[in-house]
């Protein structure tokens, strides 16, 4: 019996034990901690994982894959407590929303006999908390995965073989660019999400204002219900990526305010329809270019993943789970599923 | 018979088709208009109107109420053409976004032997046209009614009926005021929304981008997708609203770089737990206060607005629908039907 260890027992660490344990890996012992007894005890009741520890060293023991799902903020904590508990070959990965400062703390605390794999599901949704928890909450969604430079091969087979078997996208990624971009499509709405929120909610009008919004006003400003800690320690880890985009943003706004001004009636009415255009077209056909897809490279990642965490005997099993994942992305679509799961 | 005429059978014209013609009114006919024959013809297909004309003029002769379901751009020419054309009494309503301009041209163009009741309806989706029209558009929405001084009583009622009809939520308001509201609520969220998306649209980097964008950037930037025409129309016609509200959200956006910028942590911390808070109180609980409802003012309107069109004798029926519509309303929550029927 193999040991994965789940760290953090919230939307994205009960999503994953309940994706994990969807995918019936024989021989292997999904267990879970969390800092809090609460949450813990909500996560045995919901069976997101086989057991709970209530002590993270023992929970981490043995472990053959150690996940960290805590808040960004609680990540060194947790590496510098269970650095000297893992075995070796240990693979080691997060879910943490930067990634950057991540890696610096595995460089710094994790010993050199274990791998770290950083990792961030592009996945989530505006309520917390395991009890919303849902095995298919990374269905079709990129999932990131950032090697440590000194990661073993064996290492980074198994992150993405977990990836493969959450249904998840995996998209291979340096760890300065992949805060650059989530900068751009995850921490940027959220912030513009919650400044508008907070800009319509303080005004004397709000009670007007709450009785005439509508679904847009809604979907628009649905990121500023983001988990507070979540949103904080994003812009504590990102900061810098955070306000370029923020500058941007500002710049790009004041370019509508000057059109509006001038009355430059042609050239609002190209931005309004250029973007309807490129956005309906991003909609409808899915990213600009496919990521460098793991297909190629790693074709039998789901194989290699078995292999290396319990042997040969599972392989047949592993591969005829990532078959079956195989067919339903391609049927779905990743748009569709995109668009349909979140609300 | 008595007829109803909507012109403009897009989104809006053809939902309200729809809407109507499901509440089945007897001895009341739909006959829907639109410039493009096109768009008259699938409309014609779908059933959203009883019948189509292919002229203004005598789409609206003899109509008891005239619906103007155009671009906002347009509004002030079909008032033009029809002015001529409209019996004694007859009722006119529009649909567009931006009321003091369409009361400004109400009051110029329409003559004084008929009522102007401005309307607009807080609904829609990013999908124009005739063929995404649904019934239950406007379904525990709200619907913003903004009768022209001159209006009568029972020109009022009509329009009250027809929003209760279709089972939206009757909101009297001010048109200046109205104006000011839906900037924020409505046209801000618009500008906002599309220059977040245009901004990163046009990065360099967009092919990684849009690979690892997920939900959330589709959320909030939806509204990019909004037709253009419509957007541009808000955006002239509600200019110094949208500025205001442009300007104040620039400065909102600043707040936010300072806190960074300056490291205040525990002040970015509260801002997001307060917009999280703020958010999630109002999204379980509803509009900060109910608006002044028509139910008090007006408890008969569903069988005034059959008296008004076509007599006591049809007072029962609409009765009866009018009271489905309000156990529907009371069992479904207006919130659920917010959040539920957009995507």
């Amino acid at each position: 019996m193999e040991r994965i260890t789940i760290i953090g027992l919230g939307l994205i660490g009960g999503s994953l034990g309940l994706a994990l344990k969807a995918a019936k890996l024989k021989d292997i012992e999904i267990v879970g901690y969390d800092k809090d007894p609460l949450a813990a005890s909500e996560a045995r009741r919901l069976r997101v994982v086989d057991k709970t520890e209530s002590a993270l060293q023992k929970a981490v023991r043995d472990a053959r894959l150690v996940i960290i799902a805590t808040p960004i903020v609680a990540v060194r904590g947790v590496m510098e407590e269970l650095a000297g508990e893992l075995r070796e070959n240990c693979v080691v990965t997060d879910t943490a929303s930067t990634k950057a400062i991540v890696m610096e703390w595995a460089s710094e605390l994790l010993p050199a006999t274990v791998s770290f794999v950083g990792g961030h599901p592009m996945a989530g949704k505006e309520t917390a908390g395991v009890q919303n928890a849902e095995a298919k909450l990374f269905a079709g969604k990129p999932y990131c995965i950032i090697p440590a430079p000194d990661a073993s091969e064996g290492a980074v087979r198994v992150v993405t073989g977990i990836v493969h078997l959450i249904g998840a996208r995996p998209f291979f990624i340096d760890a300065d660019e992949h805060d650059r971009y989530v900068a751009a499509v995850s921490h940027l709405p959220l912030v513009v999400s919650t400044a508008l929120f907070t800009l319509v909610r303080s005004s004397p009008a709000w009670p007007e204002l709450s009785a005439l919004a509508s679904s847009g006003f809604l979907d628009v400003t649905r990121l500023a219900s983001t988990d507070a800690d979540l949103s904080h320690g994003i812009c504590l880890t990102n900061r810098e990526s955070v306000l370029h985009w923020l500058e941007r943003m500002v710049a790009e706004l004041g370019r509508y305010r000057e059109l509006l001004q001038q009355g430059q009636e042609e050239e609002l009415f190209k931005a309004f329809a250029r973007a309807q255009l490129d956005r309906d077209t991003y909609v409808a056909a899915g990213p600009a270019v496919r990521e460098p897809a793991a297909a190629g490279e790693l074709p039998t990642s789901g194989e290699q993943l078995a292999a290396l965490l319990v042997g040969e005997r599972l392989m047949r099993r592993v591969k005829d789970i990532g078959k079956l994942l195989e067919e339903k992305k391609e049927g779905g679509g990743s748009q569709g599923g995109e668009g349909g799961s979140q609300r």
